[in-house]
């Protein structure tokens, strides 16, 4: 505890003293009145005539090619609840520098003030124009699923909810390294998915799309199966359908018995010991709960995990999603991709998971190191050929 | 007119190169786990939960202190008329790169895919928490009018509308050292403002807060006059109120006759030689139509004009608004100015007037060079004083 306290002092501190965590830069001159006669007046009418005409050149001569929005109603801030705009705004500078650092990406970060989905959807819209991608972050279940729905349907850029899309290739490409570790083969395990918020209900589609035949997810109430009389919603209902046709039912401790994999994005310390141990053999705990897992990993390997991962930075296996976004948007805007589908999203996930060698893998290591700039160069060359594949590529 | 096109070809292909003008850089690092921890989770909960607690800290915990919007609709982009959002940009970047080279002030550019004006005030409210400060832009008249008095009445943060404010500044430190060399007192003189639109309107208030008794404003139809049948609006009703109280009707060149000073913001041409031969003696004329002044400068000259000045950098005596939305901002962010009042922005084109020496008057300039990085200084302390006197400052 006593840790934590200072990595609070210490980051308040450093706050202070950067007064911002990003700043804005000029890239053209405006040096002397030659300099500013091409950069501002007379000289910039032209390249406004010339979007005018086709407004594809704003994706030429405006900084738009390169520029992610990273936008929050500051309502799902980390674990801290709906702390309102002005309070997100530390996280979101956070994330932009991260952008910039690691996929050479001009992020942005905006927090809008209402919790009104038709005034977020709408406040969007309207500032669209400005930018080549949007990165949505930190909106409250399931008011995130309308918010990405409508834009992605409304906009010819691409939409990403990172706490859905992000976390879920992170965490399938995970998945994709234990397996290999185990010798098993993904459509042949069987996942309990903990956890059916944002996050959850993303991994659970990625899987799904990825070849997973038997999917449980689970929430406080057990294990959700189409027509459950409570505590249901369409987007639960349509993972249910597709990971759970025969309608299993039960309680988590029922869902891992035999399971292969369990992923948590859930609660602390949900998981025991002793349903570990009813598990298949060589099971995959993933226990993202932040900062207390689900399960604590000495606890997992004790009854019987093979390979345990968290979303924490002080054990080994972290699921991390700076491991994802920077590449992925680094390789949407390198082929100007109009959406990001699963399939690029399975793409950016397997490259990652290539990014661990075999002597790592041997070790029981599945995620590469966060700060190795290999894994955001690939996730974009991955992520750009599967864009040129199915088609989304513009450019 | 060769030269003009060699501008649009090299400004095209100079925008081709950059790609956009400015670009998001991080301040904090983020290279490593220890560095990533501070800036990012976990220790970044803590500067939001400050600022959750006390809003106030947003402006020291975040970029917010330094950061100006600079927003527009595309609906008057330079003399292009209403181009679109997209077509707005590179204007936009352009201003942008201007306020950080000049004023050390972060600036980010968004263009409002919309003209009405209730979305385009709740869309600005939406996003204000993100910034400390508001440039409005390029926005057609009367919505600009609108746009600015909701959102000054909504935010408590600065908003300031270039087109109007800027010019008037500027234009009003031309003034002031123009009477130095002709030793007139601004509250003896006649003005004729030409052009009733966001500039001309917004110049005529700050020449009469500055203590002018006599302005003529000028539209198409003629003198502006309390009560004239046709053609009026409340805004052009409120100056001729303040600087018509006789109710003077008539031509531009009934106003201009005996008047001292000339200021157009309107249309090529429309002042004539013979007009400023029937002005007082030592007339001031301010021709500022671009790219086409009112009057060539010889004309005005050969009509008996002491002192011309345009808007045109390749002409001597340019009313140019870089020297003062840089300095004003970063005297405004200096101090946390609640708002920009009056007396800041007489304060500012006083400060703007003094950076010319007594050795330049003698010859005639009564504008510094654009490029002189002390005139934004001088500004920003002279802005800031003024804050403080009136007590809006903030801190």
């Amino acid at each position: 505890m006593s840790e934590k306290k200072d990595y609070a002092k210490l980051a308040l501190a450093a706050h202070h003293e950067w007064k911002g965590k990003i700043e804005i830069k000029p890239r053209a001159s405006v040096s002397d009145s030659e300099a500013l006669s091409l950069a501002y007046t007379p000289g910039v009418a032209e390249p406004c005539l010339q979007i005018q005409k086709d407004n594809d050149l704003s994706f030429e001569l405006t900084r738009r090619w390169n520029l992610c929005l990273v936008v929050t109603d500051g309502s799902a801030v980390l674990g801290l609840g709906n702390i309102g705009p002005e309070a997100a705004m530390p996280v979101m500078e956070g994330k932009c520098a991260l952008f910039k650092a690691f996929g050479d990406v001009d992020a942005f970060p905006l927090c809008i003030r209402t919790n009104d989905t038709d005034e977020i959807v709408r406040t969007i819209e309207n500032i669209a124009g400005s930018f080549g991608g949007i990165n949505l972050e930190d909106i409250a279940a399931p008011r995130c699923f309308e918010v990405e729905e409508r834009l992605t349907e409304s906009l010819d850029i691409p939409v990403f909810h990172d706490d859905q899309h992000g976390t879920a290739i992170v965490t399938y490409a995970g998945v994709v390294n234990a397996l290999k570790i185990v010798g098993k083969k993904l459509e042949d395990t069987t996942v309990v998915m903990n956890g059916a918020g944002a996050a959850g209900l993303a991994i659970s589609h990625l899987l799904l799309d990825a070849g997973l035949k038997n999917l449980l997810l689970v929430d406080s109430r057990g294990i959700c199966y189409e027509g459950r009389p409570e505590g249901m919603n369409k987007y639960k209902e349509a993972v249910a359908k597709r990971g759970n046709p025969n309608k299993r039912s039960g309680s988590l401790a029922d869902a891992v018995k035999d399971a292969d994999i369990f992923i948590g994005v859930s609660a602390p310390h949900v998981l025991t010991k002793e349903m570990v141990e009813t598990m298949a053999q060589d099971s995959i705990i993933m226990a993202c709960a932040n900062p207390t897992p689900e399960i604590e990993p000495e606890d997992a390997y004790a009854g019987g995990a093979k390979i345990v991962a968290t979303g924490r930075s002080d054990h080994p296996n972290q699921i991390n999603n700076v491991n994802a976004f920077p590449g992925l948007f680094r390789g949407v805007f390198d082929c100007r991709a109009s959406k990001i589908n699963s399939e690029m999203k399975l793409a950016a996930a397997e490259a990652i998971a290539e990014m661990v060698s075999e002597e790592d893998l041997a070790k029981g290591i599945i995620t590469p190191y966060a700060f190795d700039h290999q894994v955001a160069k690939n996730v974009a060359k991955a992520v750009e050929a599967a864009a040129r594949k199915t088609g989304v590529a513009r450019k």
